[in-house]
């Protein structure tokens, strides 16, 4: 873990490469300037040429009260002497905007990576290379090469930290065109030495942080990563990210971009789940629930939201768009619609969304008034209110809208209510909009209305997430055995608490006939060989034998059968098991993936996994509760609970053998390549593994 | 059909209501004088008090010259005079603010109902009540209480309509903001007389007009829409429409709106399919949508699409939310890409999206030249670049970013381009910003990333939706016959050229067992009688009878349990059917909407439609072209083409069935409300109706 303080922070910096023929040193100096740097900035030339109209030093050295931190603009070529003047001159951080590195190929990589070992050995600690650096706007202070949207903004809070170089320079001026007020912005670049749970980490602790916004390409180093959300899930700080690289297409295009890996979305969805990060699909929507997050803070997931509006196109819109986001439109109790009745006199039954309707521009205490009711209610987490927009100047001003926004403003501020004014579409906040906002105390303006209906969404997501506990990280374990084949491994998972259909193993005739006894209904026999993997194709499985005299017959049957094709095999006898019929049939598998470990996969078999990909992932371990509502995010849930007159499965139950199934996978260790039971056969009170396969590393 | 020339283009115009103390009036004053207005404006005061600084008159019919159109603004109760006064005045057109009807309820509507048929008497034509009216960017004409973006943008080609009042006013800044040029924008009100129908057709006349954006809430004559739709779809020209209430929660909502009933959205959509209607999500994306059909035109959806851009993040953004928008990213061929290696020499392999990188800030002409390359592959149909955003100001542009903008803005007008700039989130474009792109000549300056990209998928939609032909109106048709029960239904859909299965009435043991010498394999057996509608609750069912002994008997006992549970029972025989065995199951029902009517639901039987809701609905007639498609859209299609080794189903044979079925729903006439195959069994070659039940209005 990297402590970023000096970086992020630093007091006094140096431009290493200064030159007026070096556009990013010009850059970096005029940033300074943009922020209202207050420390020393000194520009190190290694000819010792005057630089950008200033004189400049030869050597970090030189430098009278020692350096913080660096920008390092020089040429790739250049970049091992520099590293060497930084620690002669007790240079410990820097940004390096340098490339030809890692981005460009192998070579490049092979360099960045020597370079980089060499600044580990000198205690150095680097963002980058081939980063555009960072802007403190809270600490004013950067070491940056990203043009900065001006003026900076006032309360700031949320951070914003992109794997695009260029992309960062335009999250920001989106922020800054919607109000959304940032409190760093940080270009990654090739993550060489900082990576982003490093800087994910310094903005948890940064107390003016109150979302983290990120643009990631690629997660390179999971583990930390999953560090670093834990901390940020336990400081309630949440993490906003747009993820790009989720399609096919996409995997391509990023090996070209980065040469990062693109992992699969799914398992990545799967983490992001378990850690409680919030992903959406735009900068757009980045920057808005980043900023409503920011805002609001968590609420209580229980309640519902509401919305009060001039307009009932607008009230059509977020309920159209608020039900595909998931948001719960709590409709209002009986005390709240007396109370509403008496405002909203010419009122028929009130209905939320709540369409005030254009009786607000004559009455606008009609808003302040419907506010205090929801609030003095308690049954609402958030309220949006959709009631004229931020005007972009005094002359586009009229008094009917500035009343309106005193009593919004108003009303959003009563007790009781979170919540905020939604534009009905996206739109730049005007510096004159800005003091208006100001003026009024508007808690947040957001919008357009679909990018607010999505980041209210988010915002229950996030609140529901908080509520669950983390899952404890998975632990590196050493695979002390190798089960093989179905018997040992039922077996074995039996021995772990796993609900197992029992099996025998018999060797004659009379015991098969002595076994079958022991059951209700009929048998299935089938050879057990450690040389015979597919069973059927031999001949050694019998269904359905319903007396003991065809289980007789059919034990001689299986072995006349398998002696005659496998000469050779090794027999261990025949298994007897009790035939099962009816009932669901689900496969859980457990498959270890390279980025983010053991991941249980869950689903209805045949059709429902095959065509309908209708499966659900979750990150182990898992809880009998996250099973269960993985369960019934399954399209076939109803399948589970009693569809067309077939018994309802205990989900308790099932997820008591899924837990199960997942903590022996754990047990069995790191050479654990995947474990699948399928099918699990649930019918009613009744759940049983019928079969196991487990596949080990270079097994 | 209305004649709305002398309404939207009217050259003398006429404030009814205009006084100190209306604020109708004096909006719609200064709307006429902000947009231009060169022709003569009376204002109308029943006292003749002057106001708004001006003299006024007392009648329409003291205008010298005449009126062409009015703007009623007088209280409801004076609405009657008002229209006496417009008769008297020879004034055939008008748009009436006024309100309090429909909107409020039962005596509001009366009353519209009583004026509206007066005006009908009088012969004047009028757009509302409850209607903010309209304004006509291209005449400069405006009859409206409509605040309006300036100053009015050049090349005006998209034309606004909007159900919701205050929405049409936010519609029409979000467009001026994104630099789309309208060329009207009208708010429909209550839609008593001059209907949304009405305004299509005027718009698909109007020059001018390139796309028709929409924000509605409800169709209020269906089949005037369907007629305005098709004019629109035969002259080239998208609809593009944001259409409320889709969700559950919105029904509620709309119905406390505008007392209109909200249809079934997957029927509307079925409509808009095959009207080639495109409908968009939200506000931005209307807008977004609608300039950039407007502007680019049919396109040859069989070619591909291409994104060109300076930053690989949007290049991965594009690339994900283009795969969800189902947009075509062909491949670049040997040749292109050997051109492309021509210019891009450090380039590894060239994809598409194609980065471009930072390469193009140091030699701009990287654009016109991969711009030009793509333009004579003659693969792609539409292009997007990425790099470099509008500038806001003089002082926020850069000399790197003006060349590029030079050499994007020439690409994409090298021959065999078209295409947009795309900005990487959606912003507003300043007045300087306007200036630079009519500088540069872009064609088309278009986004956010996202924006765009739905844009474009529907921009494919759109022009593969021109490929097909309309279907041919539904027709009122008497219906001559009413079918009733399994056997004549199925024996008549037979006769229509249906497959169905063989089916003899029986009336003895013998004949029984003489029937089923006929057949291969086992049979069926069923009581006809039209006193028994459900057959297997009184045991008057058998299956998988597979000798003609077993029929015999089967035959017997079927009798001898009718009789004992029915004997008053007409019994007209037994059906012998052969016994079908696997295959598939299709449901084919055909409903008659209230406002669409017959729509077409298919889908494969059991879960597939019941859990998964997995059914295409398709308005009546169908081709079989469009049931391919259709079968081709349902998530269970793969068990049609051959899943886990079961026969791949004849596509065109089911088609050929549906088609004739739906033909047959059709014949049957006005009577019919639902017709439904239940199943339509299909294996391999063979597809054959099994089941078939009708029902009739009143029935």
């Amino acid at each position: 873990m990297r402590d970023l303080e000096k970086l992020f922070r630093a007091r006094t910096v140096a431009i290493i490469g200064a030159s007026d023929k070096n556009p990013w040193g010009a850059i970096a100096t005029q940033t300074l300037a943009d922020i209202g740097y207050t420390g020393t900035v000194h520009l190190v030339n290694r000819r010792g040429t005057p630089a950008l109209g200033r004189e400049t030093i030869k050597s970090c050295a030189d430098a009278e009260g020692g350096i913080d931190a660096a920008f390092v603009a020089v040429p790739a070529a250049h970049m091992l002497d520099a590293l060497e003047d930084m620690a002669a001159g007790g240079v410990k951080y820097g940004a390096v905007v340098t490339s030809g590195f890692a981005e460009v190929g192998v070579e490049g990589a092979e360099l960045q990576r020597a370079l980089f070992a060499r600044a580990d050995e000198l205690g150095i600690t680097l963002l980058g290379p081939n980063s555009l650096g960072f802007t403190n706007f809270i600490g004013r202070t950067a070491l940056g090469a990203m043009p900065m949207p001006t003026p900076p903004l006032s309360d700031p809070r949320v951070a914003l930290v992109s794997q695009s170089g260029a992309t960062t320079v335009l999250i920001a001026q989106a922020a800054h065109q919607f109000n959304v007020p940032l409190t760093h912005m940080v270009a990654m670049g090739n993550e060489a030495m900082v990576d982003l749970s490093d800087v994910i980490r310094f903005f948890v602790a940064d107390e003016a942080t109150r979302a983290i916004g990120i643009f990631a390409e690629s997660i390179r180093d999971p583990a930390a990563f999953i560090a670093a959300a834990g901390e940020a899930f336990r400081a309630n700080k949440p993490i906003v990210m747009l993820k790009v690289g989720v399609g096919e297409l996409t995997a391509t295009v990023a090996q070209a971009h980065t040469g990062a890996l693109v992992g699969d979305d799914k398992v990545f969805q799967a983490m992001c789940d378990a850690y409680n990060v919030i992903r959406v699909n735009s900068m757009e929507d980045l920057v808005v629930t980043a900023d409503m997050l920011a805002v609001t803070g968590p609420i209580d997931p229980a309640k519902g939201f509401a919305l009060a509006s001039i307009s009932g196109g607008a009230c059509e819109i977020v309920a159209d768009r608020g039900e595909e986001a998931g948001i719960p439109f709590t409709q209002f109790d009986a005390a709240t619609l007396d109370k509403l009745a008496g405002v909203l006199s010419d009122f028929g039954a009130a209905h939320n969304p709540l369409d005030i309707t254009g009786a607000a521009m004559a009455r606008p205490t009609l808003y302040s008034d419907v506010l205090r009711i929801l609030g003095e209610s308690g049954q609402f987490a958030f309220i949006g209110v959709v009631g004229g927009e931020i005007p972009t100047s005094r002359e586009a001003e009229n008094p009917v809208a500035r009343a309106a926004s005193v009593e919004i403003a108003k009303g959003l501020r009563a007790p009781g209510v979170k919540g905020a004014l939604f534009q009905q579409t996206l739109k730049q906040i005007s510096p004159y909009g800005r003091e208006f906002v100001a003026e009024f105390g508007f808690p947040l303006v957001t919008g357009g209305l679909d990018h607010a209906v999505r980041a209210v969404g988010k915002l229950w997501q996030w609140s529901r997430g908080l509520a669950r506990s983390l899952p404890p990280q998975q632990a590196s374990r050493l695979s002390t055995m190798r089960l093989t084949g179905e018997h040992e491994t039922l077996a074995w998972l039996a021995n772990q608490g796993v609900p197992v259909i029992p099996q025998k193993i018999v060797n004659s005739r009379a015991a098969a006939e002595q076994v079958f006894a022991e059951f209700e209904g009929s048998a299935v026999l089938k050879i057990l060989s450690p040389d015979i993997a597919h069973k059927t194709e031999v001949g050694g499985v019998l269904l359905d034998l319903a007396s003991a005299e065809a289980v007789g017959t059919g034990f001689d049957t299986i072995m006349d059968r398998v002696r005659a094709s496998k000469p050779a095999a090794r027999i261990e006898g025949v298994l007897v098991s009790p035939m099962r019929h009816g009932g669901q049939e689900l496969i859980v598998g457990i498959a270890r993936d390279p980025e983010w470990g053991l991941v249980l996969a869950i689903g209805m078999g045949g059709v429902w996994v095959e065509l309908l990909e209708d499966s659900q992932l979750l990150l182990l371990p898992v809880t009998e509760a996250q099973v269960i509502e993985a369960l019934g995010r399954l399209k076939a849930a109803r399948l589970l609970t009693g569809y067309r007159g077939s018994r309802p499965a205990n989900l308790g139950r099932i997820a008591e053998a899924v837990t199960a199934i997942c903590n022996a996978a754990i047990a069995l260790g790191d050479d654990l390549v995947a474990l699948e039971i399928n099918p699990l056969r649930v019918d009613g009170e009744q759940v049983e593994a019928l079969d196991a396969l487990v596949i080990w590393k270079d097994g």
